[in-house]
C-alpha cells in the first residue's frame, strides 16, 4: 500500500502511538478524576502530562487545553461558544464544511450571519478583503491555517491582528498543517486554536484538540459530569474542566501524547522540508504533462502547505483516484469536504485528486505514485 | 488490584477488544467515507458491520445507530435535539448530571423548563408521578435504566407507555446497564437511546451511542464534513450521516464492536446473574454489621441492577475508599455525578462508596472486598 491520504489522517501512526494505546487497556484502564486509586490516578496523571504537552506544543496553558472527539467537534464547540443571537462571522474563502455547516445552520434558524472574504495571492488584498467584511457584530474571525485541498496558506498573523484591532476573535482551523506548519498560539495572537489528533499530530483517530487563549470563555456545547462539583446542578466554570463532560477517550490521548512527542523529536521543520521535498518533485514531474492539471503551483509566491491537488483532463477526479487504487495507491478523489475552496478554484464539479505525503513517505513512494499517473494521464 | 469500579468504566476489557484496537492502526487506519482505496473500504466496511451488531444487539434499525464520543454526548445530543423554545423535560429523580446539567443550562438561558418525578419503591405510584409532572410542552421523559449510584431500576417501558400517550417522547439513558441489564429498543418502545460503549459494553472509553427510533429525528449538536454531500453547505438529512460529523473514532469503533460481540457470547443473562450473585453476597455479608449503612436493599421489592452503595458511619465515603485502595481495592468514593440521586438517599453531603462488580469479578475478589470492609468497620 502507498499511502497519500495523510491529509484525512496518517498512516502508518508511530509504533510509540500504536504501543500507548494498546498499553492504556493496562495502565490507564481507569476513568480519570472519577477514583482515588491507583489505576484512576495514573490515568489522571497521563491525561494531564498529555494536556500538558500539548500546550507546550502550542505554547498556550495547560489548563487551557481542552481534548476533544476530533477537529470537528472543536470547531463546533468554538462557533456555537462564542455565538450569541445577532452575531457576525467572518471566513475565509477556503473553509471546510466543519466551519461552513454550523455558521449555515446558525444562519438558517436566525441565530448569525457570516461573511466569506476572499483569499488571493496578495496577503495585503487578502487582509483587506477580511476586513472589510467586519461589521459591528462580527464577533470572531474563522480560518484556516492551511487549505485542505489546495494547500493554500492565509496570512493568519496579520488577519488576527486587524481582527484584534476591532475587538473580533481569531478561531484557527488548524486541522491541516499542526504537526509540519508551526503553530505557536502567542505569536499567532490566535484566541481559539481547533485541531485534530489524527492527522499531522499522528494521534488516533477520534482525538482532537480545542485551545484557549486566557482572554476567551466560550460557551460550553455539552455539559454533564466532570468528576468535579459533582453536588452542583451547573457545569464548574473553569478549564479544562468546563469543557470536557464525560468519560475522556483515555486511549486515544495516550496516543495523542506519544504523536505530538513523536512530531517534537523529529521537529515539525524537518517534517515540513521532507514533505515539501516529495510534493516538489511530484509537482515537477507531473508539469509537463498537458493532459494533467496542477492546482496551486508550489512556486507562485503564496505560502503553501505540502499538500497538491490535480486532475487528468479527461477523468473525474473519483475515476482517477480509483485507478490509483487498483495500483494499491491511496489518494482521495472527488470533494474533499470543503465545497468553498472547490468553487473558488473551479473545481466544484469535477473535485480533485489531493495527494498529501506525511513523514514517513519516501521518494519511492513518490516516484511510484508518479509513474502511474503518468500512465494513466497518456 | 481488585477492581470494583465497572461503573465508571469497565475492567479487564476482554483480549478482543484490546486487539481490535490495536489491529485497526493497521487495517483501519484510514478514514471511512473519504476515500475510493481498499483500506478506507475496510474502514467504513468495519464501520457498517458495528453499526449493524449494536442495532441487533438493541434491535433497533442500522441507519439509526450513531457512534458517538461517549453517553454525555449522546444525551446532549438528544436533550438539545428534541427541545424546542419552551419545552418541557420530566426527569427521573436518579439522573446523572450528563441529564441534569444540559437541562438546567437550557432552564436558566430561558430555552426550557423540566420537572423531577420521585422513583418510588411503588411502580403504579412512580408512574403515576412521571404522568402528573407531564405538562402541555412536556416533548421528552428522560430516564435511567438503572441509578449508577444505587441501581434503583425505574419502571421504564410503563412510564414510555404512558409518555407515548401524551405524545411525549421517551429518551432512555442506558449508562449503567446496557450489556447485563436487557435493552431492546421495540419492547421498552423508547424513542432514544444514549448508552456508553465503555462501561457494561466492554468497548474503549471515548465510545458511545445515540440510537434513534423511526418516529423520531433530533435536530443535530454539531455539523461538518461527512463524506457525504460534499458539495452541500447543509448537513445531510439522512442519518447516521446527519449525527456523525468529523472523522469517526475508528479504533475505538473497532473495540465496541468486539465488546458487543463479547456480551452476545457470554449473554446478558449469564452476566446479570453472575454479577448479581457477587453483589447478594456482598450484601449479606456486610448487612449483619451495624457500623455499615448499605443502601438499597438487594430484596426489598424494587428492581435492581447489581450496583451496590454503601458508607462505614463514622468515615465519610473518599476516606474508605482510599482506605480500600490502600488494600488494592478500586472503589469509587464520594457523589457519583448524580446529585439528584444523592439528594434522594440523603447522602448529599457524605456520599457514598460504590461497589460496581463485572463478569470478570470473581468470589475471591469479593471475599477479599467484604474482609476489607469488615476490617475497616470495626
Amino acid at each position: 500500500m502507498i499511502y497519500f491520504d495523510n491529509g484525512a489522517t496518517s498512516y502508518p501512526k508511530p509504533f510509540s502511538v500504536v504501543n500507548a494505546v494498546q498499553r492504556s487497556f493496562g495502565n490507564f484502564c481507569a476513568n480519570p478524576g472519577r477514583g482515588g486509586y491507583k489505576s484512576a490516578m495514573k490515568s489522571a496523571e497521563m491525561i494531564y502530562n498529555a494536556r500538558s504537552a500539548a500546550a507546550n506544543f502550542f505554547n498556550a496553558d495547560t489548563e487551557n487545553v481542552v481534548f476533544t472527539s476530533g477537529c470537528t467537534y472543536s470547531l463546533n464547540a468554538a462557533i456555537k461558544g462564542v455565538c450569541r443571537l445577532g452575531s457576525h462571522f467572518v471566513i475565509s474563502d477556503l473553509e471546510h464544511n466543519s466551519v461552513v455547516r454550523p455558521l449555515e445552520k446558525l444562519k438558517k434558524s436566525g441565530r448569525c450571519d457570516y461573511s466569506v472574504a476572499k483569499v488571493t495571492p496578495d496577503e495585503s488584498e487578502t487582509v483587506r478583503n477580511f476586513v472589510n467584511a467586519f461589521r459591528k457584530n462580527t464577533v470572531a474571525v474563522i480560518c484556516t491555517l492551511s487549505s485542505n485541498v489546495f494547500g493554500i496558506m492565509p496570512p493568519i498573523s496579520k488577519i488576527a491582528r486587524e481582527a484584534h484591532k476591532y475587538g473580533i476573535l481569531f478561531i484557527l482551523d488548524a486541522a491541516q498543517g499542526a504537526g509540519y506548519l508551526p503553530v505557536d498560539m502567542k505569536k499567532i495572537d490566535a484566541d481559539i486554536i481547533c485541531c485534530a489528533g489524527h492527522k499531522g499530530l499522528f494521534g488516533p483517530m477520534g482525538t482532537g484538540l480545542l485551545i484557549l487563549s486566557n482572554d476567551v470563555n466560550p460557551d460550553t456545547l455539552i455539559e454533564g459530569g466532570t468528576g468535579s462539583n459533582s453536588e452542583s446542578l451547573n457545569q464548574p466554570e473553569y478549564s479544562p474542566d468546563r469543557f470536557e463532560s464525560g468519560t475522556p477517550n483515555v486511549h486515544g490521548i495516550a496516543g495523542l501524547s506519544e504523536g505530538i512527542k513523536f512530531v517534537e523529536t523529529a521537529k515539525c521543520e524537518n517534517i515540513l522540508q521532507h514533505e515539501n521535498k516529495i510534493i516538489k518533485y511530484i509537482f515537477d514531474e507531473l508539469k509537463p504533462y498537458n493532459s494533467i492539471v496542477l492546482y496551486t503551483d508550489f512556486y507562485d509566491g503564496v505560502p503553501k502547505s505540502p499538500v497538491l491537488s490535480f486532475n487528468i483532463k479527461s477523468k473525474k477526479s473519483e475515476k482517477t483516484a480509483a485507478l490509483l487504487a487498483e495500483n494499491g495507491i491511496c489518494v482521495r478523489g472527488g470533494l474533499h469536504c470543503a465545497p468553498l475552496a472547490h468553487k473558488k478554484m473551479g473545481t466544484l464539479d469535477i473535485g480533485t485528486v489531493r495527494i498529501t505525503p506525511s513523514w514517513f513517505t519516501d521518494e519511492k513512494d513518490a516516484e511510484f505514485l508518479v509513474n502511474c499517473i503518468k500512465k494513466i494521464a497518456k
